[in-house]
């Protein structure tokens, strides 16, 4: 034994062991993507981030003013925000959600609001449902758990194969929750038909299977008319998962849970092994943005500014890409999702499209819980973060880029 | 099937069906002291909150002002923020601990640091070596994976028993990791002896057993020297987890570890898993508050006001608590650990207090992993938080209870 202090420890390339489904794992290709895209230089569609320039930059100075000055709770550990919890309540009543102060869980971001979720609802190599094509940030939730993953199809026009799912519980599946994006769908793009938003509700009660309802873009919507989203229809089987970062500010990391309250003290416990409370300066900022109208003006300046983002993606779509790339324009959220023929590997084409064109997107891939089922003849494109020239300018680079795998691909 | 929208759930009383770990879940004894103690007119030593009077208010309204002016990157979604890990570099040489860099990981605050190594580091099942006391955060942490817990005694004086660790790893326990807190343990108040520092990071080396190193009150010394936490004796079998909690305010949410660098890009995984990122305005403001020797002052100032509070509470305990009442003082940290005469009920103590006297502390038993070695005649006290007149007072009024309760139990 060495009793001298030494900083070097005797083994220094030995490592600890870890638990058996960390020991392979390593960065998510969107954490490449943000290295990569990151550049500059790069016109980057890659990444789901809102625009900087609609931050409320100057509404945020005020109000760090002001509550720092103002509320002496701000900087303390803290119970949940009430004022924050009552503003919810409002805002999901405009999606048509009638829920109480009761129902609402505040949490660090809507990632945390799912982690917190999995983490009570899932055991360790537990069945999950999910469409083939999901937010990658979910499939690195469940990864530590190593869960049987069973997976739908997702239909681009109308949305997750319902009928799959019905065959799938009715045949005994039992797993332990769906998880499901109603609108503005990520990566696809798409919205649930209300047909589907009925079927699927009606579903998890029949089977008392709980939804995870993951909707941060659901206050984001272009089109004339806007289903609730699938809590509106039942209080009980769908726990909402909602968020500031796309509305408001992702910085803040500041989200909220809709839940039947019975959950609410078991999440109070997953939360504070998690991190304790959610930044209460943060909570309070956020509720000082939601005051007096502000949020109503400012939704419609971000809906006004998305939807002008979106059409001009479109246009420049089908002005660049070749006709056999197929598309359809989405009608809430920040991505189009772009399905080029079999055989074009848009994962070949991101390492051209970034070092040829100094464009950046993510392949298909990336989204797929199933390699096999892979979509990689797909790409997802982000319309919120890049201004309306940019968006031009990168599609028609990107086109160009297209046009020729599709010439090689058709040699080949 | 119903195809008519219904809010109100087919079978409202029926509850989605959790992991069996979360079907017993409910709040910790710490959550309810939290409400019990929040009431109006409670002098509270039970939460280990810090002074909210010494909290930097002026400092972070100069800084929010700054950082939303003038870093456009404050509100959007980023990596970790390269200027406070350097800090952090410098923070952690204070503390003769030298590290670089590639080995800091900035977490949403020290709790979710201690949650993202356990999720790295333990099976479902597995082994976990802790002392008999311990943080009951770091219970909850553990909680969910149904952990084997093999605990060793803490000496008041010394800290952890490093030959009973000793003896369990030759016996061949090959636990996932070793917790400790070095400095002002939470809730013993023990600091380790150089000695044991040495002998159990050898410990650590010989098995390839990685500590856990929880330091929260590490900065907050009040004696003449003090000794640096375990990772300055070893870089590669120690896993410091670092906070701004205690010495800058808890609700920004931001704390650090300090690990060897291969473990940084799967803790990166499983951080993004968790909550994306840290809060990218919270670090910048933390970042300026560290600038410019600041933090020395600052530093300086709460090991003095905490001093102070701890040297009355030490007094207060000496004039108000029975001979048979023993603790030791403090040279780190918020808490003091008063040991009653066994047969005394610190948990009958505390209903009593709350009711009669409206003091509020935290019984020995929260603290305890093994219900049966219970700690029942224990209470924790916080020191930080009440001015001197409360601690005074407070302590004046639970010296009665004391002392009543210490004739009764001789009279039973």
């Amino acid at each position: 034994m060495n009793e001298t202090p030494t900083l070097a420890s005797t083994h220094p390339t030995e490592a600890a062991s870890l638990a058996s489904w960390a020991q392979n794992v390593k960065r998510s290709p969107l954490q490449e993507m943000l290295f990569a895209a990151a550049k500059p230089g790069i016109i980057s569609f890659a990444m789901g981030l809102p625009a900087p320039e609609l931050f409320p930059v100057e509404e945020l100075i005020r109000a760090s003013g002001h509550v720092l000055a103002n509320d002496s709770r701000a900087l303390q550990y803290g119970p949940p925000f009430q004022p924050l919890k009552s503003q919810v309540v409002e805002l999901m009543a405009k999606r048509k959600v009638a829920c109480c102060e009761e129902q609402v869980f505040i949490t660090t971001g809507a990632q945390q609001g799912m982690s917190l979720l999995v983490r009570l609802l899932l055991e360790p190599r537990g069945r999950v449902l999910t469409e083939q094509l999901i937010y990658p940030g979910f499939q690195q939730v469940i990864e530590p758990y190593e869960p049987e993953v069973i997976s739908v199809a997702i239909d681009a026009r109308t949305g997750i194969d319902v009928a799959a799912v019905a065959s799938l519980l009715a045949s005994g599946a039992q797993p332990a929750f769906i998880y499901a994006i109603s609108s503005g769908h990520n990566p696809v793009g798409v919205s649930l038909t209300e047909a589907k938003r009925l079927r699927l509700v009606d579903l998890a009660r029949q089977y008392r299977i709980p939804i995870i309802e993951d909707d941060p873009y659901g206050f984001l919507d272009y089109g004339r008319e806007t289903l609730p989203p699938l809590r509106a229809y039942d209080d009980q089987w769908v726990f909402y998962v909602g968020s500031f970062s796309k509305i408001l500010t992702p910085a803040l990391r500041v989200g909220w849970l809709v839940v039947p309250e019975n959950l609410i003290p078991k999440l109070s416990v997953v939360k504070e092994a998690s991190d304790i409370d959610t930044n209460t300066f943060a909570q309070r900022l956020i509720s000082r943005l939601l005051e007096q109208e502000e949020i109503d003006r400012r939704l419609s300046m971000l809906r006004d500014e998305y939807r002008a983002r979106r059409d001009t993606m479109a246009q420049a779509l089908r002005e660049s890409f070749p006709m056999a790339a197929k598309w359809v324009t989405p009608d809430h959220g920040f991505f189009f999702w772009v399905e080029l023929p079999h055989g074009v590997d848009t994962l070949g084409l991101l390492a051209k499209a970034l070092e040829k064109e100094r464009v950046a997107f993510i392949p298909g891939q990336a989204f797929s819980v199933d390699p096999s089922s892979g979509a990689t003849n797909c790409m997802r494109l982000n319309f919120s973060h890049s201004n309306p020239n940019l968006i031009r300018e990168g599609i028609a680079r990107l086109g160009e880029l297209v046009r020729e795998a599709l010439n090689r691909n058709i040699v080949d």
